[in-house]
């Protein structure tokens, strides 16, 4: 499939997120045909939805939304050995942040996107050093799924990884220096109007705006104070 | 995740079709704890889902009918390279043989229900003796599917492929000995009331048939030829 110059078709995994928004930033200014494809699968933070769609308006691609019923993946959350027959919307009680297997069903998703489409490239925008300590974002996990998917689809599409050893605020810097729209990103655990502050993932976020030195253009409901205390000191 | 012994909890990949029912004789026969997990994702031969919820009440198991949409997988059976926007219902246009990644993303959506119940093995019914000559069904990819999922879990899940260096006259024979409800079985494309003995699938399915010397107890519109006048031989 790969031809002697390769292609510059991708298809990037995109959750909205900081993260992903910035894979997103990276692979456009690079000059790549991006492909991005997001999922809808009841979660909590469904309000990252929207932001899927501003960010695609505003880098001018065509967002590919797929919409599944991962409920089979929630029962551990609810420490529930019975079979699960929950709907969606039912979902919403439990956190998104614990799915087994998300990756990989994301990717196996991807791989059959970018096959159908000619692209030979796949992103997706898993760090090791901030991060949640799921074992399908180490790097073990993302060379035996590009095996995986090369012999599944028996073709050489490459997974890329490129946020993998980089801390939050390094990811932050890089994206800042490549204009990402961090203004319409979307973090929060909670699906409000504006971001909790509160979270653990709008802590982790705010931290990383703090030590890349750079003022989060989020609007939150309220900071926590090692942030407020910071851009009162900084006059950011 | 594997205790010392092992426990015998097993999610086996279940179309309602020959091959993963005979799975299901052989593992409910050999005292295993069955959870069959089923996909619809607007399958032509959506007559198998039928299939799958009378082989269920058959074995006395209960059926876990995962509902997606694969659209994302099937433009390029339309040999269209911009992205699709179909629905699923729209997918019943399309052959469902030839969905890129179909394996990849079943055994996914698998993993993460055999690690939220506990199950340490995964089964699914590939062989690669008669087959369809997709790559997601040789023996490389279930081994790099397998150290996948093992890392992206951090588990020692198993992943079973018991039918894969078996002939199709092989995995009848061996299906019959252990009871399968054949008749219930369902293998067609076309999703009449009868098989409809002409596509490919039930080509495959009588020639099987009529080589482990068995007859089919399924209804047929009509049989092939040279199922007919084998019938006819040997007054089965």
């Amino acid at each position: 499939m790969r031809s002697e110059t390769g292609n510059k078709r991708i298809v990037v995994l995109f959750s909205g997120g900081l993260d992903s928004t910035t894979l997103l930033s990276y692979y456009v200014r690079g000059g790549y045909e991006v492909l991005p494809i997001s999922f809808y699968y009841g979660q909590t933070h469904s309000r990252e939805i929207r932001s899927v769609s501003e960010i695609c308006r505003h880098f001018g691609l065509k967002d590919r939304l797929v919409r599944m019923d991962l409920s089979v993946a929630s029962s551990a959350l609810l420490g529930d050995g019975e079979i699960p027959s929950r709907s969606i919307e039912e979902m919403n009680t439990v956190p998104s942040t614990f799915v087994p297997a998300r990756n990989l069903i994301f990717l196996s998703i991807a791989a059959s996107y970018a096959y159908s489409n000619g692209a030979e490239r796949i992103a997706i925008g898993v760090n090791s050093v901030d991060y949640s300590g799921y074992p399908d974002c180490r790097p073990g996990f993302i060379a035996s799924m590009e095996t995986a998917i090369r012999r599944g689809l028996d073709t050489e599409i490459t997974l890329e990884a490129p946020l993998q050893y980089l801390p939050k605020r390094e990811i932050i810097r890089k994206g800042n220096g490549l204009g990402t729209p961090y203004e319409l990103t979307w973090s929060c655990y909670r699906g409000g109007e504006n971001a909790c502050g509160r979270c653990d993932s709008c802590l982790l976020r705010l931290q990383g705006f703090m030590e890349a030195g750079i003022a989060d253009p989020l609007s939150y409901d309220s900071y926590p104070d090692f942030y407020a205390e910071w851009i009162k000191e900084n006059k950011k």
